[in-house]
């Protein structure tokens, strides 16, 4: 990535830039689609009452005013801003369209969203987010929180970003354990463990004995329990060994278990139980999830998401739900960065059809047609430059083949990375398979 | 169409809907790309200078802030505003990345667009635009005039949306026509001819008499001009028989007759030359194009573009080009509002895989993955409830087949359509093909 965005934050692609994140979301649109996902895509905007509901909120969020319009209100409720993330549209979709959609609803949404954050690496104004989330109506069974582990765990295998690794936690599991121990205010505990990658093991415990009121015991425990990773079942014995009880440790212990027992079947080595995640603990209510590229953890968390038990709620109706966030746009800037796959070609054409001379254009334009209709992408030249300067055009865009028709109306086609010329018909020549589509590799 | 959005302007569709207009979009894009159109997306926002650029502008825009800023300057040209179109942002690109692309560059972009204007039929506020142009360095040939004339046609016969018309007109033919006829302000005559659908013949005259300082003859000269429509290229002869000379006229008339006479041959009936066609004549310089669907004029048009000797510069650098923008949200809330096709269901999912009991969860996660790696997508119900329920849950989505697995291990197959229930092996069952994906009919 030699080229800067010109407006910092915005991230825009070349042609060539471009095939691979349509082949990041075309991957992700297909393995969402094998797992029974339906698409949606909710408008670019929200009032800003709705984007602000829930108070203090850390995200920047930009506005929006007609330009053609006398100065308004910033504070107006009902004005409009950008939406920030794709889960407060989607619950504001599921209230207004409860009629409408079937209970348990499961959707997928590839959408920008915008944050008038300060960009760094890795960060950005606008991005792509990719987002599953299943909803029910009242309840929601736990197996979805199992099965969405394992969707966006075929998701990611499914993409050119080499090795991963999902790591799921539990609020129920740290929260139980903490008022096992006697400590009273979870969400300081989980705030103070926050802070364990930054600052270390000891900060983290004067933290919790200064300011959360914890025993040099208890801060041990809390530690300790942060301290277990396990990639099978075995994180249930380690956590009992602690010998800390409580009811809702248990159904968080039994959650947790049923994620990773599931996934280290059916998804080994790629899902974690990871005891010492709190992000996203204070809002999630049950499974948490996190996800790191290996080898790339500077770069944050590359999907996240968790458990609500109520993601929207209108009069006596409540919605749960569990999802997760794919960040596409951190993703591929950083394959992009690293490149870790690239386009073959700049453009999708796989044949160059050249012209002997100007009045062969509508002869070009049928042998275009015939391939075309065949499902081969192709382009005809605009004038009759020299055959040279033809090649060069097609070989500039990495179009691998150029057609000629002859004199006596006979057909040639030539891989100009080969050399090979044959001769060829147009209702019935194929490129081999693997050039057929501007795939990455 | 029932529902009405919650914030009017800003549609959005049921999973359903949202089918139907991913299907719109699958099929521009893959007629464009077998025309060797590359894809770009270009950021939501532009500078205000430069969406302004042009100095007075008819379209309605959205200015941005950050809520957590301070007042902000309405006039700063640094300022963010959202898009309004696909063309500014793409002149700035072309020139921002010019070192980068090989011309002409082919690119097609479908991206969402913001106008702040009153919503009504037709007309939104938050819209996806599907655009293609051609753009050169320096020159651009005529040719691509006609190739987008026929890509379009292409696109266009593609979508699900009955029969339509692309009109095309020319700029320099209408020029060189009033220039011969000795009427030297072309713009005011083709702004009076733009009223001609709305106030008719006479009304007509009377401006361009009154106000254009035509004289009778002049105006009914004009007026039998703009009367012109084939579609074929007898335009020619009919304009000849009016008698008037200009050397512009010349060029015009060759470049529509390249159009016609093509599309004449490769896609008749569907491309017209309509010499009343003036809205566009004043930015564009050459070919202008607009597209009605036929039964459906009310609509306005639903694709229109032209030929820019200028689509953007850089010092001495000029970059022309061609191009055409369809509306496809308006498409799109047509197709709905009319139904002329829908989903076959609201869901991917072609296969639902039920529960004997909670214990068979792994198995019918089995056979979910045996499915999905032969690219059958599914889904796995979430507890064993009562077979009927189970069905019924599928049948409510439009889910054609369920799954059973026996205590035995055996599996049955049912098509909930016609009840057939038949002895399946998840490594092999596969349904018909126009099952298999969630298509549109």
């Amino acid at each position: 990535m030699a080229r800067k965005a010109s407006l910092s934050g915005f991230p825009e692609w070349l042609p060539a830039e471009r095939v691979v994140e349509q082949h990041v979301l075309d991957t992700l649109r297909r393995t969402f689609e094998l797992h029974g996902f339906a698409n949606i895509e909710t408008r670019a905007v929200e009032t800003r009452g709705q984007l602000l509901r829930k108070g203090e909120i850390d995200k920047e969020v930009y506005g929006l005013s007609r330009l053609a319009a006398e100065n308004e209100d910033k504070h107006d409720p009902n004005a409009l801003a950008l939406h920030f993330d794709l889960t407060v549209p989607f619950a504001r979709y599921v209230v207004e369209n409860a009629g409408h959609l079937a209970f348990p609803f499961r959707r997928y949404q590839m959408q920008k969203v915008w944050r008038g954050e300060r960009p760094q690496d890795g960060r950005f104004r606008e991005f792509t987010q990719a987002d599953i989330d299943v909803v029910g109506e009242g309840t929601l069974a736990f197996s979805y929180d199992v099965e969405l582990a394992l969707t966006i765990a075929d998701a990611l295998s499914a993409l050119p970003i080499g090795d991963f690794r999902l790591r799921v936690n539990n609020r129920k599991l740290a929260e139980g354990f903490y008022r096992g121990l006697g400590l009273e205010d979870p969400d300081a505990v989980l705030r103070a463990i926050d802070k364990l990658e930054k600052i270390g093991n000891e900060a983290v415990a004067t933290i919790l004995i200064d300011e959360v009121g914890a025993t040099r015991e208890q801060a041990d425990a809390a530690l300790a329990l942060a301290a277990i990773r396990t990639l099978d079942t075995s994180f249930v014995e380690q956590v009992r060994a602690l010998g800390v009880e409580h009811e809702l440790l248990d159904t968080g212990l039994d959650e947790l278990f049923q994620v990773i027992d599931a996934a280290s079947k059916r998804a080994p080595g790629k899902v974690m139980a990871d005891l010492s995640i709190a992000r996203g603990l204070d809002y999630y209510t049950g499974t948490v999830y996190e996800t790191v590229l290996v080898g790339h953890e500077s770069l944050g968390s590359i999907c996240s998401g968790g458990r609500y038990e109520s993601l929207a709620s209108k009069g006596k109706k409540n919605y749960p739900g569990v999802g997760l966030s794919i960040g596409v746009t951190r993703l591929v800037s950083r394959i992009l960065a690293e490149e870790l796959v690239s386009a073959a070609r700049t453009v999708p054409s796989v044949v160059y059809v050249t012209l002997a001379d100007d009045d062969s254009w509508h002869q070009a334009q049928d042998v275009a047609a015939s391939l075309r209709g065949r499902g081969i992408a192709c382009e005809v030249a605009s004038s009759a430059e020299k055959f040279g300067k033809q090649i060069k055009f097609a070989d500039r865009r990495g179009i691998p083949f150029v057609w000629f028709t002859q004199e006596d109306g006979t057909h040639e086609v030539k891989d100009i990375r080969t050399g090979e010329q044959i001769t060829a018909d147009p209702s019935s020549w194929t490129p081999p398979a693997e050039d057929l589509y501007n795939t990455v590799n």
